[in-house]
């Protein structure tokens, strides 16, 4: 039997595992991780609204009926296209046909330092991560008595204005002015600035200009300052510099900075791009042909963030969830008729529109000639989303949760775990200003 | 205004704080910690069945009406009664009234060393360690080919058979039996060896002869193997030997170790004695008078696990839950009565009676002349759990959480996180097994 392996869980390596049950072969997935994460609402986990649980499921719970499938966890570090094998950490396995979906971090273009400093959010470790950062710096204001300190801790900086910096920021701003309120002594939560920044001219740029403007609107009744065509220039403890499109700059005493800006593809496609001699852009994503195989490799597919594959006007996809899921759909359908030796049609992506979620009775809904916004695109929004959550069986708790949140705006995850749990105020000029270096003495007995 | 400072946010300092609402102090509550941990269930989030959110709950939340009281987060070192102050890693601050009730670890009597090997369940950090080590032993298994460490990666041992050790070891019983089943390809999931050791002659022990013995039946049936009159004498890497009360020994190879066993109370305890001439007992818990304040301090009170209080026949009071609640009410109760100078009546326990829960359909309850055990144990466990989930929001979603799990036999937390999620097979000689200790390369660029 012909051996496909799949590598990564995301929405493309998972949706073509599931299309693949009834077809005559032999198929691996494998994964770092032994869970599928649904990253549209790792946001919520950073922000206290879902625990990382509700958001994951263990891939081999999805597959579980999939009987021609073994999941496997481990790494794939480089593949060899010649002898048709891929080379794991810890062993080789050989294939027929490969699917390649490994997916996208965030690019720091150039400063991979401040990835200490401005965690990103694109694993789970990295939202409790942020989730501590958010939650300490509101702790440690209410034992700062310096005015200056106070207000660089509740000082929030979110970079890049695409849909999860604008879900963050929204949400942030949400659990500044409702979900605290009444919970400290020494100040008042509404005081924190949440401040979006964006290098290009609108918020969530690749909407329609109308839409950008609603959603900068709603994120302004949310307490957010939205800063566009301004790029952060520098980093430096927690002195930000900032520098407008005229040059201009301003330095920001930000405590807690996140990181949503840019695209950088997973690793593999270099490592590929280096083996098969083909093409990637400066984001790192692997030039596709029309139906997902790489120029002279017909067995490899490549699909989801790490591809870059262009729709019938020549533009390129965009890195959204819907597309990975369509184009393992695709890659299933396509090993079969190749299989059957029929003709395979180049794959088109059905496009049924963008979303970003902005807070309670905001979302911003663009489906073709249907644009929504305020309540009604928010219960849209939580509506597809929660109908997306794939495979899960717990799409009744997560609406209950979600339910949950907006009747009583409260956020029940908001837990400050991690050995880095502790906020000590030191006095010292702290260049390095982390509160979180601490490690309580006794607790890890 | 008189300052009241309570240390510790558990279930006595929670009560405390909230039983002083309307009283005229000043009240400070101080915890290493943001949130308050309903620690009854953590060995649900060691299984994956609830998420760490569904059982912490931040302490500024569950006191955000009260407005007397202030939440800082922070830890105490020491304590100087002679001047009426509490020494912070970072600060002092004086009392006029004093409630410690920062509670208990596990004992590894002398074996401090074995932590590593065999965390034991006390804080949220260490139950998302033992999900991991459980769930990454599961894959490791799935893709070891040797059949004898394959029975190593499959064989779980759990020290002591408390209720902790008693509830641990029936739901991995469960994990291994119903909700991994058709997960797996190379081994059956039922497979698995669960153990658990006691040194006394009985599981629970403490409750009724029956009752311990219906719990061993009923562990049994989730295949466990029970060994009571049993100790753990060594750990040497993964071999584990056991000693019988005939002193006869027992190698086992078992790679995931839980410590279920002994009480040691908070340092605290021990600081206090120093510098307050009290005594102490070998767990370090502190003796207290009948009104549970210390001799010669009266403006020092201890409950919970940390104290050492006897009942009316002279016998200590249980390391429970519900003795801190009413402990901590007492306490509130008392300083009232001190203020309007009435006398004050000793403490006196209210017994509610006993429980442990071995799986679905099955927990046993001992209250006064109430035995139940079975499915009606079971159902009486959970209402009574959650009823107790204090201060929760929540109580709603986790009861959801929990008929889903039922109904459905499914744990949906089932995540591998944390730097050491990846399980690295080695074929050298492996005298400390760690299958955690690769880091992935790119994942956290």
């Amino acid at each position: 039997m012909k051996r496909v392996v799949i590598i990564g869980g995301g929405f493309g390596g998972i949706y073509a595992a599931k299309s693949m049950k009834k077809l005559p072969v032999e198929v691996k997935l494998i994964d770092r991780r032994n869970f599928h994460l649904f990253q549209p609402f790792l946001y919520q986990v950073a922000t206290g609204g879902l625990s990382s649980g509700d958001i994951a499921q263990p891939i081999r719970t999805i597959l579980r009926r999939n009987k021609n499938t073994e999941v496997i966890q481990a790494e794939v570090v480089d593949i060899d296209p010649e002898r048709k094998k891929i080379i794991m950490r810890d062993g080789e396995m050989s294939y027929d046909k490969l699917v390649i979906s490994t997916g996208s971090s965030h690019h720091y273009f150039g400063h991979e330092d401040w990835a200490q400093k401005a965690p990103s959010l694109k694993t789970v470790e990295n939202a409790l991560d942020i989730r501590r950062r958010i939650l300490l710096a509101f702790e440690a204001a209410e034992r700062e008595s310096d005015p200056v300190e106070r207000e660089a801790w509740l000082t929030f900086l979110i970079v890049g204005a695409g849909p999860t910096g604008v879900e963050l920021s929204g949400t942030l701003g949400e659990l500044a002015r409702k979900t605290l309120r009444d919970e400290f002594r020494n100040f008042n939560p509404e005081s924190a600035k949440i401040m979006l920044v964006e290098g290009l001219e609108s918020a969530l740029p690749g909407y329609p200009d109308k839409l950008s403007r609603k959603a900068e609107r709603a994120l302004k009744k949310r307490g957010v300052t939205v800063r566009t065509g301004t790029m952060v220039t520098e980093i430096d403890g927690n002195k930000v510099t900032l520098t407008a499109r005229d040059d201009s700059k301003e330095k920001i005493l930000a405590r807690t900075i996140v990181w949503a800006a840019g695209v950088k593809a997973s690793n593999l496609g270099h490592k590929l791009a280096e083996r098969a001699n083909i093409e990637i852009n400066k984001s790192g994503q692997v030039k596709v042909r029309s139906d997902l195989t790489v120029p002279d490799y017909p067995d490899i597919f490549v699909i989801g963030d790490l591809a870059y594959a262009l729709d019938r006007q020549g533009e390129p996809l965009p890195g959204l969830g819907a597309v990975a899921m369509q184009q393992g759909r695709y890659v299933a359908r396509s090993i079969k008729r190749q299989m059957k030796r029929k003709r395979i049609k180049p794959f088109r992506y059905w496009d049924r529109g963008k979303m970003a979620f902005i807070g309670l009775n905001a979302a911003i809904v663009d489906i073709s000639r249907l644009h929504f916004n305020g309540f009604l695109g928010w219960l849209f929004w939580v509506f597809v989303h929660i109908y997306f959550l794939i495979g899960f069986n717990n799409k009744l708790l997560v609406l209950t949760q979600w339910a949950w949140n907006y009747f009583t705006r409260k956020r029940g995850a908001r837990l400050i775990i991690g050995s880095k749990h502790f906020p000590v105020l030191t006095r010292e000029a702290d260049e390095q200003p982390q509160i979180t270096e601490y490690e309580p003495t006794e607790e890890r007995v």
